[in-house]
């Protein structure tokens, strides 16, 4: 399974972005998070040509949950996205980007009134609101203020996608957005339009889950997103201006995976839309989409160094078990223990060898953090250099200094050169912020 | 339920170590890690005196992976305990502890040689082995050196302990230590003897799991290793001088949860111990411990402030649900999603009302990054304290910046004195390490 710029070289190495990784490894160290820019950029521009060539309205804009550094923002920008920011944090980085403000979309279920005083001082352009106690805080402040911000409401669409249960966002029983059966978004959307000019509603926002295969969970929510434009035009009057149908296109993590392509997705959320919008007689509002995984996940890959490598007696067949140990793992990666993520991986020294050893990828925590169970690659010897795909989203994003492991590097990698984006935590940086009182030097 | 030195005060607010918690919010920001130091000072000596009364030769560590500051470090040093290391990152920070070298284990399936490399330079007292890559490596290291390691072998004693399967060590089917049953622990034991005297073999050490809530897999595991330390006696003719049984006593999550008592578990221990040795007819070892959780998580809780609550329709009994949004989340505890673990909460200004409201407590990622579900507090309203219990363990240890979340402050409380042992991390900490490629600011 090779992704987006990778190819075997002449050496028989794994090369990314014309970046021979072996010698990305020894040049920056393992675990290195490795990003194919040229990838990142296709697939920011074949979101929005799919899109837009069917729906000149929309704006796609890019989930920074999923990879956020200031230079990932950067690139966003160039590409002409949106960014979504789900935290002070994500929208400090940016800041620090020079990211276009009117660009930004402030998420999350618990914003603080900080996080929303630094909304307003860099006048993010949408804030997703959420639920009644920001709404109230929101439009305080805005008064306060003499200022206005425009926001979205998100609601729960009560849609339940067939995905982990942790990563399932859209299904009525969720810690997300106003609940749209109980009328609590019915009485967002009358206080909001209550409190202009300090408020402006833009429109409405859904997200329905993650690492979805299909578009029949977004073609449901459509319908009842679009349904309850319908009904609060006859409640209010007011028409959505502006339909945020969320993010949570699937990646390949195995050759096996096949998400649809973007022209089939918009193909099908497009043709979707405009029969609601037929159907439930609605203004057609601009289109907000908010991919995060698919923009970066295959795009990534994580580089690591193998060192013990053993062999166990197992009860089942074949009678044992092929422990194969990486130099990180669960700090760096916790998918699979979150969310029983599955992964693929080659020996990038040995890229054009049989893949006929089944072995067991370990992390190296005091746990047991298992990588890739059973998975074929080729000989595995100690200092070989394993590359593990489809890396790109929420490995960099979740990583912990568990066990007080350094933070891996993230390098760029475009047209043969290689350039930090993240350097490598050093063992300074692990104690940099402890503190100890006089009284224990005693 | 109250812990360690928690009570409430007259202001009927929790309390712990002497500090009122609503104040210690205030002062330091939430989510604030807090540290009961007299709890974990009492664990430390409990241990020693629980085991060391029936055992004299009895050395106690603290297994850092549980919580590890520098001043963690100290403290431990302070109660005469050894400490285990997992990392270089682990060890670095006993070494700006100046932590006593022969007291420290350092641990690892998977250490590289800048970790041994490391652990020679500090004359770290104990290497824990794993595989024959390491023996080999270390023997390799040493007589380079003209220099000397002791070591322990870990084995892998193949008995299965209840408990969730990420934290499950001791089974056979692990990517630790040494297999008993396929040879390769007396291979092991061979290959170490005739590393002699670059390498010192001291004994062996085997680690069964966590969160254990009663000693039965640790009798289970007793007997394999003394009936293994005979037939090591009877093949090789060595030795062990010391036994190291690893840790894994569980700790209360929920007030229902006893684990025994640790003059019960030193009870039921030293009485399999030597039951056992008086069966294989073994010279009695030296015995290692290495609780970790239990000396710590019990006396850490973490405190929230509370943001917005809202209710939503469900399915079920009793028909609602009610959300209590807190200010941190799966960044500063990400137990519940990685083992379902369970937590108990109160209401920390409203410590003498009734808990009669069933909320469920989410955190504030954007992802269903529940805490704790459907649990009794006190009514909460936003801006309330919320304390959640017995975070002292893998809590602060595990913490990520997902969503690019500052990392907590964490402090030791005692005697109405209140200390940060690691600082909060600031917006500029989250960005500190990035960079942008020139080409990316066009």
């Amino acid at each position: 399974m090779l992704l987006g710029t990778q190819r075997v070289n002449s050496r028989g190495h794994l090369e990314v972005g014309g970046c021979d990784t072996v010698d990305l490894a020894r040049r920056f160290g393992t675990p290195l998070y490795v990003i194919d820019e040229a990838t990142v950029r296709a697939n920011c521009r074949s979101y929005r040509a799919a899109f837009e060539s069917r729906y000149p309205r929309t704006d796609v804009s890019f989930a920074g949950k999923a990879f956020l550094t200031t230079a990932m923002a950067r690139l966003v920008a160039q590409e002409g996205l949106g960014l979504d920011v789900a935290s002070a944090g994500e929208l400090y980085t940016a800041i620090k980007a020079d990211f276009p403000a009117e660009k930004l979309l402030f998420h999350g279920n618990n914003k603080s009134a900080a996080e929303l005083e630094l909304a307003f001082q860099y006048n993010v352009g949408r804030i997703v609101v959420d639920n009644f106690h920001e709404l109230a805080m929101l439009a305080a402040m805005a008064r306060d203020k003499k200022s206005s911000r425009k926001i979205l409401l998100r609601v729960a669409p009560g849609v339940d996608p067939h995905t982990h249960r942790l990563i399932r966002t859209g299904q009525e029983d969720t810690k997300f957005g106003f609940n749209i059966k109980n009328g609590d978004a019915l009485s967002a959307v009358r206080q909001a339009l209550e409190a202009a000019p300090h408020i402006q509603l833009a429109g409405i926002h859904c997200h329905i889950g993650s690492q979805l295969l299909d578009a029949s969970t977004h073609v449901e929510a459509i319908d009842v997103m679009v349904g309850f434009i319908r009904s609060l035009k006859d409640a209010t009057g007011w028409s959505a201006q502006e339909l945020d149908i969320g993010g949570g296109l699937g990646i390949r993590y195995l050759a096996e995976q096949l998400p649809p392509t973007l022209d089939d997705f918009a193909t099908t959320v497009i043709a979707s839309l405009k029969d609601a919008f037929a159907r439930y007689d609605v203004d057609e509002p601009a289109l907000l989409l908010e991919p995060g995984r698919s923009i970066v996940g295959e795009a990534g890959l994580t580089l690591y160094t193998i060192g013990a490598i053993k062999t166990v007696p197992i009860p089942e067949d074949p009678g044992q078990r092929i422990y194969v140990a990486i130099d990180g793992g669960m700090s760096d990666n916790p998918r699979p223990q979150l969310y029983e993520s599955v992964y693929s991986a080659l020996v990038a020294s040995k890229a054009t060898l049989p893949a006929d050893t089944v072995a067991t990828i370990a992390g190296k925590h005091c746990e047991t953090d298992i990588l890739i169970w059973n998975t074929p690659i080729a000989e595995p010897k100690p200092g070989d250099v394993l590359a593990v795909q489809s890396t790109g989203a929420y490995n960099y994003a979740m990583a912990s200094n568990y066990n007080r492991f350094t933070k891996p590097a993230c390098v760029f990698v475009l047209d043969g050169q290689a350039d930090l984006v993240s350097e490598r935590e050093t063992l300074d940086d692990v104690v940099r912020l402890d503190r100890v009182p006089e009284r224990l030097w005693t």
